[in-house]
């Protein structure tokens, strides 16, 4: 999924999970719509990455894509509508959770892309999130995708359930949370350094908590 | 602690956690100098939350300080001086986790003062939060303010290691980061509305995972 959501190694992106952020568009369906489309938010990226959200401005991003600056303005009007849509891009791939056979699998490969989303270099994730404190559209997006891949997630307990591992009625969305949010308060509010345990510990933490019923009742 | 962290009912404070940032100061101890810096913190703290970070500017923080501007300059440079000024009065002052004898109750009061300071209107913590995505110098001083915190709250592990509730070796540090991160996930970058039962489930939480060893061996 991760690299097949790459368009490059020279293009930013990254493996669109709950934690990450959109990736590069998997497909680039024919029509010069599209492919402007394209052009347009991969150059966004680019932008977002080298010089942050002070160097993201309408201009600069058409310059960069070789796209009339006019064509930009009547379709993503401002900075905030070319954020919202590369989310929106994301939000639409075909990304789902690995299915590895335990719960504790899949937890931990969703843990793993989180990482490694967070601490790639440039992190186009890490842009996105600090953005979101910046323009208020990105953070609806932001919202919006992340609630969009925790849906797609809960397939992962409901796997679970299915197998024996969980009881019915388990919390999916606190037990993802659970799975999750330690990468996210290490890597992207206490600025820890990465640490390549960090994806197996939360995830062993959140399925001990599980089994121990702490998602349900 | 979080009133008597306080200035007053019209300054916005913050209760100092693990979660929170700096409160206001908890005392003026005498002194011109401790009274200027006392004066000037209170008008970033209120500066900050009333017009964000593009509002702080080291002028307006003299002028709504009554303080005169060369002062300001000499004794805090920029934005990010007085930033990572008021981050260390933060760390500072004397507050300490609250002692309940369980450990679900330590974790749970912990986290109800997390609640608090990133759900009150308006919220220096959330203000600080998102400032730290803009100047290094505010990033570094949150992270130290954290890190202080952190290692204060680990009293609250070795306290539950005494009594029984924990085995010795318990690791600390990620048990506490397992109780509060999901209240950050949700309300700073999921941007949840505030749910009165999440710092008690989040600390139950952590507590069932613990007891189950999740941050043992």
């Amino acid at each position: 999924m991760a690299t097949g959501n790459r368009t490059g190694p020279s293009t930013p992106s990254t493996p669109s999970t709950p934690s990450a952020t959109p990736g590069a568009p998997a497909r680039r369906p024919g029509g010069r719509t599209a492919r402007t489309r394209a052009l347009v938010l991969d150059a966004v990226r680019a932008q977002l990455v080298e010089h942050g959200y002070d160097g993201l401005t309408v201009d600069a991003v058409a310059d960069r894509a070789g796209v009339h600056r006019t064509t930009v303005y009547r379709r993503w009007q401002d900075v905030g509508g070319l954020l919202a849509d590369l989310l929106t891009l994301g939000a639409d791939d075909d990304w789902q959770p690995a299915d590895t056979g335990t719960l504790l699998g899949d937890l931990a490969a969703l843990n793993h892309e989180v990482h490694a989303s967070l601490t790639e270099q440039p992190s186009i994730a890490a842009a996105l999130i600090a953005v979101s404190f910046r323009s208020p559209q990105a953070a609806e997006a932001l919202r919006d995708f992340w609630e969009g891949r925790y849906a797609q997630c809960e397939t992962v307990v409901d796997r679970a359930v299915v197998r024996g591992e969980l009881p019915p009625g388990a919390d999916a969305r606190a037990l993802l949370v659970a799975a999750t949010a330690p990468l996210y308060h290490h890597l992207v509010l206490l600025r820890s350094a990465p640490d390549p345990e960090l994806p197996d510990r939360a995830a062993r933490t959140a399925v001990l908590a599980a089994s121990a019923g702490a998602f349900t009742g």
